[in-house]
């Protein structure tokens, strides 16, 4: 049913909500019609405690295997990314997320994915001022990824893919950025590549007149893993889904910036983040709009 | 320096931002004028290996003793609001939620916090609308909660605090839901009590006409153990801080509902959110703007 391009979901829309595996994957298979999803940590916590987590872990691998979509990958979600991880000031947290990280390898090979992502996490206001201490921590950053990797290879995991995120204070944040990371990386016991997101790179008040996505698909097409598609104005890091009025991101520019950098081989994966309280009707309408309108518009 | 209102502050807005301990005291103290804080889980998450995270709680502990400032609680942030805890669909996920606010009460006890408190979590899309499912998750919900209070009474921590939401998926979400829910929660071994969140109870999408504070303080009053602040326009969940335009949080609502509802003797935690993205100078100038404000018109 699809063209060249690559279409998929990230669960991140059902958090809260749809949480019966078997019920989830029928609605992702049959009503969004997606056949590769990324499965996000806010629906099963990589800390929770391993006999447990192994459950439930089970049920939506079992789940998705049946409705024959794949889980491409695992990947950090909202609950993540409110720590500081890798890049917290205190060798503490950086080596408590060191842990999270590997656990986060282990839940993704149990469930069958071949990529864990993520965010590596981010600088407090005092480090991020500092360029001394934002090297230092960059370094230090890519020691704990390299280590990662070594973990990830033994537990049969096939690539780490690191998400740039719209902050001077988080490392990647800029096409020269992301490059420079990647290049640092190069030769870890298995691949860790980027996962470019539309809104993050479409972030205006940050990245001014590198805020252009054929900019960041040229760039970084090396390097680039997978894409998480979002609909934004640019203005913040919406992930509305395309239903939202006001947005900037259309199916042309899509197929062009994709087709262009040559990425059309990869998949780009739907990351809709609702506020908590909207309500569930409304939230599964606007996905359903929205995979219909991608599904036609793209072509795939 | 203060009136009868009694102002404090949640951690929040320092998520990402402001992680050392000490500086972090020093500005709560010295910039913000608090000295009554409810230390929030996105800081340390409770999941964290013990030994590293008893280093860490340590810190804050130390910093915020030489401040002269009381952790009087610590209370669940964004991350732990993504998961549905003790109403999940599945007895598994309730169980782990229960072994997760365990180690939030030992968390708490070691802090030097006498307070717990924390949403209960959502139900997902098919037991929320099920009256029979509500029923049975609502009453399993009181069970974890009665046994937490014990849990609690051996640890040595004083009080649970439940959080009203904004949300028919989750209990309690109204005043007449809050008087049941601590109606039947009476007779724990330590005392259970209610937070009320302002942008929660003057959410109107949900509560219509009684999205109004004094409805919900006169109602619950016997049953409110702390308060958050907010500034909100109540369409949406805002969390704002009160610099922002379009709030209907006025000093005068806060001191006369408080006041009519013989509230005076509670503290009132301001709990702002921002966006990750926010530029951290302007988080810390509208928090700086905001408590100055705050201090000046409740006089307290």
């Amino acid at each position: 049913m699809c063209g060249l391009m690559k279409l998929g979901l990230n669960l991140s829309f059902a958090v809260k909500r749809w949480l019966d595996p078997v019920q989830l994957a029928g609605m992702v298979k049959n009503d969004f019609g997606v056949e590769h999803v990324q499965f996000t940590w806010d629906l099963i916590d990589p800390w929770w405690p391993d006999e447990q987590r192994d459950i439930m872990i089970d049920q939506y691998k079992q789940a998705f295997e049946s409705e024959g979509i794949e889980i491409d990958a695992t990947f950090g979600g909202l609950a993540s990314y409110s720590f500081a991880h890798l890049l917290a000031p205190s060798k503490v947290q950086r080596d408590i997320a060191f842990l999270f990280f590997k656990r986060a390898i282990d839940m993704t090979v149990r469930m069958g994915g071949k990529v864990m992502g993520t965010p590596v996490g981010g600088m407090s206001y005092d480090d991020a001022r500092d360029l001394s201490r934002r090297k230092k921590l960059y370094e230090e950053m890519l020691a704990y990824l390299r280590a990662l990797a070594k973990y990830g290879k033994i537990k049969g995991l096939e690539e780490i893919h690191i998400e740039a995120t719209p902050l001077i204070t988080e490392f990647p944040h800029s096409p020269e950025v992301c490059i420079k990371m990647m290049e640092d990386l190069e030769g870890t016991d298995i691949p860790i590549r980027l996962l470019v997101d539309w809104g993050h790179a479409l972030y205006k008040p940050l990245l001014k007149e590198e805020a252009d996505i054929e900019l960041w698909f040229q760039k970084c097409a090396p390097y680039i893993g997978s894409i998480h598609l979002q609909q934004t104005d640019g203005l913040l890091d919406r992930h509305w889904d395309f239903t939202h009025e006001g947005g900037i991101v259309t199916p042309e520019l899509i197929k062009k910036a994709t087709t262009e950098a040559g990425l059309d081989n990869l998949t780009q994966y739907l990351e809709v983040v609702t506020i908590f309280e909207e309500d569930d009707d409304k939230v599964y309408e606007g996905m359903k709009k929205t995979m219909d309108y991608l599904h036609k518009e793209l072509g795939c």
